[in-house]
């Protein structure tokens, strides 16, 4: 394969772009952009998938799983490999050496062709995202095709980097006075730690899973893919794509497996520990991220897990741009998201606004409205929400409606092309904040279309509230609206101190809860809710270590 | 201050140097070079802290205390202030938003000002360096000096570079068809994390400490340091220079403070889980390293703890060069380096050598020669091995003699200066590498003046003991002799595997045991010798997280 010749320009462009962090993308957004025949194909191409076996040759094979059921209704009927870990992980090893000698250049330009092919069957990816997580197709199609690829683009971008950072070799030559000087040839490989291991999730399997996965290939390490026992096809297909790939550039194509579980077989704990396994990229829950952080301790662990996210409302000079705003973020894909604000601070002697003051009532009342009026029409509604990712989401709906008192219910929405979908529109709850028993259900995260909206007793009280719950919760994500210098210094100050991203002001076609990749980081790595940032030095530079070869000259 | 003229140039080298990795050092070597009347004012200015209280005006003192005895003999009779701890933590915190907001350039041109400072007094931190470790002058005044301050300079570099990857601001536009685009305008901030915990070692006190002290000031953090209660005073200097070139900068001096504990008292493991501690960088054994990693959970904690270093010797070309540069490499500073080399494999048929083919007993025998004939002049030997640190060194050779066959017995040399220094010449013990009882000897740290020179069946045995050795105790060092390419490459692979800093062919004036900053890195990370490499990207990105601020342009 010519790869220099036709990836070398994506990869110079993706290292501009995390320079600079101007836009860029080289995926593109809109479904038409693939061409006439892609749509088509790419469905056809997913409903060839359903009911099979999805064949990858891996070594180790002892069975078959699956069992995936769309959240649209259909079960899926896809069966997978069952891998021997103990055969699987000695082979996924073997390959490795010949990886290293590759070279930065030669893995990241790989890891780029992996993701242009993968881009070329966007729309197959889609419909595996939008039958896995539930998001309805434009945002499957987007979050879980171009965004994700951007975001696996730029982990190899810094990957190569970081890399390459350390010359290959270089000559040392140390004066010594009137004698020869000390002279030494030094030889620099970077060299991945072993085995990487992807525990994958059911909302954004793509999305969360690329940049741990190229971040450890394109660092020389292999990976192990254990996808989500309920979204499995999207990164299954990733799996054959890395495989053919990497064979048809003379790799061992076992340096990327697939992992799926049996039900209730609970590999990701067994793998977690393996003394094989030195990376674990991980998106899920805080109790599972915070046990693979104390226990494997053999292994560089990333994790994204759960967070408070929160947005401040202390005043605005566009009232409808800030109610449009903040009722879409809400919506997205019924608040499924780790972005997706959760409470909503309000003063509860109302704000000023363009439209003159408003109280806490008034604000609430009119947020519901927002939402109502966004949500109104199904056709919409079905667009925006997509369907609930599971029963549990459902459940946490259901008694969101209990905690206080409901200013906006949540309604039953009809998808008429999947009536067996369950699409529910956001509730929003008011609740007191200065009500301790209160305090319980707006400090935990409640996963889902649930938004609290609280009232406090003036903005710097927003602001204390704000500072404690990043602290104590952590959070990918914190808004805010103010007209005032000063609120927007102090709101500031609480996110550089303890280290959240902060959206301000937002009132046209950007929202809180969607980054972009080149440009914004997600999550900080620096509160609780996530302990890496995508994408950053950070989390790439520890997948591989410096290997220095010195010999006298 | 005007920093950016008289410092820029020099932190222009540092990023100049860590990209090509040839030799630089701004630090000149030579005590000489530091003008006519540097060693005599260096002396006085350490004699006049003899005996005297060790002012810093820190906040929070509620004590004084000291004791620190020269392994030479003198007792130094410095007093320093005794800190509570819940006073000092949080006056720490109150320069922090100040230096955040100073920004990478100007945080890192304040150390190397420090660094400057320093540099000018080296002739004074030499004679602290030896009277609290024991190193020879010559040592104490280039390792504890110049390179010293080479590690602390590169580790800023590091800290620079890391931190401006990510531009201050960034105008994003993204275009959408026919609609005007949207538009954000985006800053990014390095926000450091906490307080950063300095866990100072006693035989290379500023060494090892540098690097973490002024990577965790550059990027953004307070800094407490708490020194080795027998090596205090090389640290408390470097505090006082920290604090007074801040305060001249304009920062809260109390952004660099110092934590002296009292007899026993163990403060390292209550301030290691204190809230407040975000970083912990810390040099010594592996019991409390590995405390630390699993205990210190609230903190990024770099360590490096013990490690079993490794000499192949398989075949040379130079064989005198090859004895002599070992026999110097075992006999710097009485072997007390952690990188020193510990296990010197050989086969037992011997080896091929320029000299005609050597069996183990004369290759043993010739290394023995070799560190005898080096050491045979006590003048030299002074000059070589310096003092043993402390009487457990002392306990650990004496009983090293019993593990097996001496091959060279360690001598007593009396130092004229110093007539109560404990100066001892290292052992050689002969083990067999295929006796089961041997390897208790050989597969632990016997930090001191004690080598093994371990028979082997075979070089290809020599090498399988070698990846064991690295894997299960970890090496900062390994060191190979060889003329066959194969067994080159065969070695070259097993520190790409196991993640080891190898040195080959030795035989000049450069040493397994000596790193140079800027050019090689110290430990490699990967192995259980070390969490973290001096010094690299790892060792600097997590010790600040990017926050970013994005607003509706």
């Amino acid at each position: 394969m010519q790869l220099t010749e036709t990836r070398r320009p994506t990869l110079d462009q993706a290292l501009e772009a995390i320079r600079t962090r101007a836009y860029w993308s080289p995926h593109p957004e809109h479904p038409k952009a693939y061409g006439e025949s892609a749509p088509a194909e790419g469905l056809a191409a997913f409903e060839a998938l359903k009911g099979s076996r999805f064949e990858l040759d891996q070594p180790g094979v002892d069975g078959w799983t699956g069992g995936e059921v769309s959240p649209y209704g259909p079960e899926l009927g896809i069966e997978y490999p069952h891998a021997d870990v103990d055969v699987l992980l000695p082979a996924m090893r073997a390959g490795m050496a010949a990886w290293r000698e590759a070279g930065p250049e030669t893995r990241a330009l790989v890891c780029v062709e992996i993701l242009a092919r993968i881009s070329a069957r966007t729309h197959e990816f889609s419909h595996a995202v939008m039958h896995t997580s539930g998001q309805a197709f434009m945002m499957a199609f987007q979050a879980g095709g171009p965004h994700a690829q951007d975001r696996g683009l730029e982990a190899v971008a810094y990957a190569y980097e970081e890399q390459t950072r350390t010359p290959a070799a270089a000559d040392w030559s140390k004066p010594q006075g009137k004698r020869d000087p000390l002279e030494l040839r030094k030889k620099f490989t970077a060299a991945g730690r072993g085995i990487s291991l992807l525990i994958g999730c059911n909302t954004f399997p793509t999305w969360n899973g690329y940049p741990g996965l190229f971040a450890s290939l394109a660092t020389g390490n292999p990976v192990l893919v254990k996808p989500h026992p309920r979204a499995v096809l999207p990164l299954a297909l990733t799996v054959r794509v890395c495989r053919e790939v990497l064979a048809e550039a003379g790799f061992d194509p076992n340096l990327v497996c697939l992992a799926v579980e049996r039900p209730g077989e609970g590999i990701a704990k067994t793998l977690a520990v393996r003394p094989e396994i030195r990376i674990i990229d991980y998106t899920g829950s805080t109790a599972f991220g915070d046990w693979l952080e104390a226990n494997a301790r053999q292994a560089q662990v990333y994790t994204e897990k759960a967070g408070v996210n929160t947005v401040v409302v202390d005043s605005t000079d566009d009232y409808k741009g800030m109610l449009a705003n903040l009722a879409f973020s809400l919506s997205l894909y019924s608040g499924q998201m780790c972005t997706t604000p959760q409470n909503v601070l309000i003063p509860r002697d109302g704000i000023a606004t363009d439209a003159g003051p408003r109280s806490y009532d008034e604000v609430v009342a009119d947020l519901a409205g927002a939402v109502k009026g966004l949500l109104g029409d199904d056709v919409r509604a079905n667009a925006l929400l997509g369907a609930l990712v599971n029963p549990d989401v459902k459940a946490r709906l259901e008694a969101a409606a209990g905690l206080g008192e409901v200013a906006l219910p949540s309604r039953e929405v009809v998808n008429p092309d999947f009536p067996d979908a369950v699409v529910r529109t956001p509730v929003i709850v008011k609740l007191d904040g200065s009500k301790p028993d209160a305090e319980a259900a707006y400090m935990s995260e409640c996963f889902g279309p649930v938004s609290f909206a609280v009232s406090v007793d003036s903005t710097s009280d927003a602001l204390e509230l704000l500072r404690r719950t990043i602290r104590d919760k952590g959070a990918m994500t914190v808004g805010a609206y103010t007209t005032s210098p000063e609120v927007e210094q102090a709101v500031e100050e609480v996110c550089l101190e303890e280290s959240a991203q902060l959206s301000l002001n937002l009132t046209g076609g950007v929202y809180v809860n969607q980054t972009a990749a080149f440009s914004d980081f997600h999550g900080s790595g620096g509160n609780p809710a996530a302990n890496a940032a995508l994408c950053d030095g950070a989390f790439v530079s520890n997948r591989f270590r410096m290997v220095e070869i010195r010999r006298q000259a």
